[in-house]
């Protein structure tokens, strides 16, 4: 195999690319899960991911990638049979109701176009129907992955406080989490679902479930069967700086680092980073004449765009010239996405040189596959990131 | 804090020393698990990891420390009310059985003294009296890491068999693969659960379940709601190069460095490597005139050793002065032990000059401690080792 | 202080962004210099570094950077108050005659503009008016690191030849060694001085001597007084695979890593991709209506571009606020040249995407500091890269 | 290759095992020498490099390996044809002398037994004697590597006081430095010679010169050739936080942290720690009935012991059968010493159960090979530790 030179530009919508500093602490040796050395990295890191997820309450992690995840916020929480309120905004969504109804709960899915974010009247509408209670839960994907459409999780909560429905709220956050503006305790999420390879700058491999008081009541009762995923078990023994089993020891050192990380940078400055970037490729991609696959500007995605074909072009090869061409991974469509979007990640660890190589690199790559496109649309980018000042300049003065 | 020099000890029974080897591996960056740079190494390491396993077999890969793997094996096969028989060989035994009756099975536990390997004569006795065949598992730990005592799988297999009972047969290897004799398809063992931190020699955060045609036909009737660890899925996944969702990629870029390092080793030299080890671990404990907490010599783990301390002096006072004093971390006394015990972990990569340099950490601290004994320990133990030719040796020769 | 998000692009003429892969090697465990491990390592880089030097003589390797092998080819071959014939090409050239002058050699320093390369023809003339011979050595930067000229060696030695001399010829490769042709014995050189911080992927701490046989005579009656820099007690410790001295082990390692990297692409398709890359850098600065330092486009070095500034307006301001912004550091105006140019490094371990984020970088930065400049540098550059196919494609094919 | 599992024990007397925090400095990034980010590194280091050296005064870094720090001393402060006077203490002091005869220098060595340390009467009498000052420098190697016998600096120092004499004082601590108390400033040494690779815990690539005013002085009038060499050059680029040449930025990151974990432990701490080892491999050595090198237990060296084989035992063939068995790299017999001493590294980051690993496995080695030895070594040790309380002890007390 000959070897392609350089290094490889990571912008599919995660996992990302991650920081040098944050591989080195991974990379140290393996420490004793119940010794002195480890309990006080995990009670730094319990402590500080709070902040990420802006609750003072209790965040669990699990050693294990963000799918499970999204399983313990049900397990814990729900019923064999227990009606969960869905939103289908995409492919993800999707996948997260098909999870619900293998675990044996009653799926409602509001259905969706795989293009617009979850409609908070709609689900205020159907709660406020639902006069009986039956309905256990919202689960709604903060920013679907698949289409790069956020969804407002504030008006989701309003609309439910306006219903007076008691059902708990779940929000994904996988590709979101520590890009997007997103606050657990403000906005009275019950669990937040979310997983280390994204916004935290790690690779896969830890998973988070922050909840609300309410939500550990509502798992006193629950009866799906859960043990591995059970919260009260590690929260109990987290208290004291210990996991219940063996925990991902070496992410953990890594989260460290990412919470210092971040720290540094500011989680303002971070969303701020986000949407500026996302301003840039929309632009860019407006040039070359392409939809993306938000309907409503204003909830296209901070972290990823999916921008779609021309029709009669295939998006997996372009991804796939691009890759051999220029060593730039781009995100595939997913489910009935495939071959038709190919979505830029631009979440994580990157910076304006990073983001416009990768803007160039599907510019060209448009031009090598011959796909109908006007150019310019890296200048576009530049103009829009002049625009707006980068957020460390902005800190600076 | 003032900094300790040297480098760390971990002789834990697990998570073991990782090679620097597998740590830059590790710290590789993350890649595209939907790319066909990944595509590679999944193929590569789902086909070499089965030897590891001695099967033909497929092994379902997590991205999730090994006590999820537990988990996946009992909610693959069986349904809500199953009777499973356990053998009550100590701690993580108990764990295990106490994880099964969470998950709403019926578990059936042969009582233990902690001291012994699972009774296979009355494993075959309780299935010979199970003529409704209403027990659906055996679930046995192989070696069990809270009392350094293995138990005989090909004679509970011959057991099993001798009752002519279709029980499956589940078998917990956390602490044992790639470090002890162990064969999959040759003992007919229909789940097997494994781990990466201890033989594998990486970090924890997979875990491993290889799985019999058999066990595949009884999951296709089994009723316990599963999603995350859904063999079928993963397994289909798999076929292409793929998972079903994010896959731990920097934890299987390292288990690719961990097959290249077994393999040359080889499997049979590294399980000489560590029944050696451990005879020279218990000549040594011998000499200091201290028992071992396996009660029968031909059961006593090669890859760890539990040590029994004189009643009136506490184990994790000893292990402390010694991880203060020569950076040497040993293992807790778990449940019952707890504090009763202090565990040498002699497993995964290590040498004699890291055996014995940690055994005479002990000595020392058993003086430094005032724990009666004899001296003398470590030079049992290099007239033991010098008895037995080290396998690099043998291979040499 | 504030985190500066993403990677650096270090996009100076040297050093260059070291590959992870070499990075990792270096931070393996250092060796016993003096075991059998370290000589299987010296002994491979020793034989494949000549490669790189398209020579089939010896190269020595110094734990030292490249300043010392400056040194080390003038105190092997000459003895004080030799004459020595160079050619002012820019800051490098004045430094080496500098050196020379202080080793107490009699430098006749040809001068020159510092926009062009050594002229082949004055240094043929200057030999043949040298009837007596006095002139003992001719010493040439390849490629000005400072102006971004190269000069033709081949033509030099042809002018060499031509003038019947018998003077030595000496050429600095530092910053064209595995990024530009460069064939040590085709071309007749004596010394050929490398260093490990640009081509070869390397951090610095290396450097290198590939000497001819008639070098190595010359040396023989050389008087300068020399210990460290001897190659032949290198070179007769070098053939049982070790050294005189302690060697630079980890780089070592690192250097074993680069020969494999080197290997994997092939050195001509190294050097078509610094000729591309360098094609379409060229491009962009034209578009902006910029100067580049060398006055014939011949002789622009394919592995950087030096830049000149529209007068009244700083190189200096303009690369720190870049650096500030952007993370991308570019390289100063050295000595006559400072604030008056910045440079562009194109060489070492990159890819389009990383070239035109820098180049986007650039023109960004142009704007903010308000330079005046035609925009659509980048846009050019991305043609002129689209015209030139990648030398993967082109192994592809 | 069959792969030789578990960790290398680097016991040789340099290079020294080199902790992971070090090793992952290293391998971050290279970053730009003439940046903002590389001043900062280097007035950092360049500052408490000099509390290493116990003096106020300037110490010069070297991009280079220790040996080149020894041609620095002697290029910087001599004139061809100068006098030094040196004591031949063993190999390296033997390799010194030559390499300051091949400079052109006038040596006088006064001639040892490789058994003893420089003897400051000699030195002071030779002194006396030189009424007109024709010796213009006494250059003596601190801790010799090849015997383990280390000089009295400060008895050196008194005797060259009271004769009246103005030589220089040249001091070598390539294996002394930061592991065997040495006042530069106290002693009055004019220049000392150090590398990276031994006490500072770095890979071998990085060496210094810490220099007097006299020192400085004698350099202005001094006229063996130097260039790369030059103290001044460097010095006054120093001063602004930068190098007149491409300095070793990787390893000077290494050694900001090798910087900080010295002020972690407390450089007195370290030098109790080196005592504390050589008395138990002292006491080891002693019980398998060897002699050391050292004649004088007072002169012993607190950083590594040479070892002296029994008549017709071969010392390469123990510690080859020693690396192959237990992957422990022991020193071999340099010079005159060839094969008839080994020798053990007990300097840099090590701690007890390394140095009781590392005695372990000799012991295991002279048996396997026939060496007639008293066992118990191990145990010696292991008392002599227990008598001598651990510096981290002492400091949490």
């Amino acid at each position: 195999m000959s070897r392609v030179p350089g290094r490889h530009f990571l912008q599919i919508p995660g996992p990302t690319n991650t920081p040098l500093r944050i591989l080195s602490a991974i990379a140290l040796p393996t420490i004793d899960h119940r010794g002195p050395e480890f309990r006080i990295l995990a009670l730094d890191v319990l402590e500080r991911i709070r902040h990420v997820f802006r609750t003072e309450g209790p965040v669990v992690i699990y050693p294990a990638s963000g799918t499970g995840a999204w399983e313990a916020a049900l397990v814990n929480t729900l019923s064999p049979g227990d009606r969960v309120l869905m939103a289908e905004t995409g492919h993800f969504a999707t996948l997260w109701s098909r999870m619900a109804e293998r675990l044996g709960l009653d799926v409602e899915l509001i259905p969706g176009n795989w293009r617009s974010g979850a409609d908070a009247e709609a689900i205020g509408a159907r709660l406020a129907e639902d006069r009986g209670h039956t309905i256990r839960a919202v689960a709604v994907v903060h920013n679907e992955t698949s289409t790069g459409v956020a969804s407002d999780i504030a008006a989701i909560r309003r609309a439910i406080d306006r219903s007076g429905h008691p059902a708990l709220l779940l929000v994904d956050t996988i590709s979101s989490l520590a890009s997007i503006d997103y606050r657990h305790d403000e906005w009275g999420v019950d669990v937040t679902v979310g997983g280390s390879q994204k916004g935290l700058m790690l690779p896969p491999g830890l998973s988070f479930n922050a909840v609300s008081e309410k939500a550990r009541a509502a798992a006193r009762s629950a009866r799906l069967p859960r043990a591995f995923w059970d919260w009260e078990d590690i929260l109990a023994a987290n208290r004291t700086g210990y996991f219940p089993y063996t925990p991902s020891t070496n992410l953990l050192q890594g989260l460290r680092v990412a919470l210092d990380l971040i720290a540094e940078e500011g989680l303002d400055a971070m969303f701020e980073r986000h949407l500026r970037a996302a301003a840039a490729v929309r632009r860019c991609v407006a040039q070359w004449g392409f939809e993306i696959q938000a309907l409503d500007p204003g909830e296209a995605s901070p972290s990823l765009t999916a921008v779609r074909m021309p029709s009669g072009h295939s998006a997996d090869q372009l991804r796939s010239g691009i890759l051999d061409r220029s060593s730039v991974s781009l995100g595939n469509g997913l489910g009935r996405l495939a071959d038709r979007v190919f979505r830029i990640g631009h979440l994580g660890d990157f910076n304006d040189p990073a983001l416009l190589g990768t803007l160039a690199a599907i510019e060209m790559g448009l031009s090598a596959n011959s796909v109908p496109h006007r150019s310019g649309g890296v200048e576009q980018a530049m103009l829009a990131l002049a625009e707006r000042k980068h957020p460390s300049v902005l800190a600076a003065e």
